[in-house]
């Protein structure tokens, strides 16, 4: 998506070789028209899949899951972050986390994923894809059908979704950023 | 807003005398199509008021903050919870969690709220008003004119709103519950 490209290009941060900071538009500021732009792109690139229900993780990604979702005209569900739990009434996975180093226990209750959905996982970023996992994970243990999933930025370059992709996973991501260092973006 | 009053009362969970869980529309499970009618009714509450920017803190209340920034135009700015911060760039407070009994810092990066921003505050719930307080305490910080705050529900009965009302601060709900208890809920 040629205007995520540019809008990173302008105000992305590279912080060292593996941390882009898009707080202005994305992880802290958001651009409600642009993020409904970019829901509609995801949305579009799944029109023919029968998608049923949207998964995605608390905080960021919910925006743009919830714009993807009102587009499809499906119910979106996040993931909860807990540090632990106990409650047997839901899907548990655990994501570890390489930009806080630590883990934590997402949790979906189950009667929000059901063994009839077609679930479509959407996510703002998709570096190691510990996240992405971990929502796979849960939608394996709910007997539901994956479409695939839905990025808005892939960092390509760390690799987190190649296993899943050759595995048959289809992952769409609007854009997929190939190698970067301050001041130097290269997309795929 | 009758829409709301009426699903609280279909799907809402009294849980002791303290707790309404909506996990099936706006706390776990999103319904896109009603929270854009929600975001709707807020951002018509303060169509006249100048709003520059709309301030949220993570996780549930962005999606709503996102509804209402679009329909007003205007950027959304969230909050970041963390545990402690040393950050210089930020404005910082503090919110206490009755439900969780812990304390947590919201930062909020100085860029994204300025002096000359006028700012309508949305949140999911008001019950005690800690995370209320603590945003209204950044946009002081900032220098920014704070218009008011627009929330979903409002649990009247824990009168977290009470005092920043009698000082003066425009609050719309779009439901406010005087009392509840299991299977019986009254509005205001």
């Amino acid at each position: 998506m040629q205007e995520l490209k540019d809008r990173i290009l302008v105000d992305g941060e590279v912080i060292g070789s593996n941390i882009l900071k898009v707080d202005s538009f994305l992880n802290h500021q958001l651009d409600p028209a642009f993020i409904m732009r970019m829901g509609e792109e995801l949305a579009r690139r799944f029109t023919d899949a029968g998608i049923t229900r949207v998964l995605t993780v608390e905080a960021s990604g919910i925006v743009v899951a919830s714009a993807v979702g009102l587009t499809l005209g499906v119910p979106v569900v996040f993931a909860k972050k807990k540090k632990a739990s106990t409650q047997n009434d839901v899907y548990r996975s655990q994501i570890y986390s390489f930009t806080r180093q630590e883990s934590v226990d997402i949790t979906v209750t189950k009667r929000y994923l059901r063994s009839d959905d077609t679930v479509l996982i959407i996510d703002d970023f998709l570096a190691h894809g510990e996240a992405l996992k971990g929502l796979v994970d849960i939608v394996k243990q709910s007997g539901a059908r994956l479409a695939g999933a839905g990025i808005v930025i892939e960092k390509r370059f760390q690799r987190g979704a190649e296993r899943l992709r050759a595995e048959g996973m289809r992952i769409e991501a609007l854009a997929a950023i190939e190698a970067m260092e301050p001041g130097n973006i290269r997309f795929a």
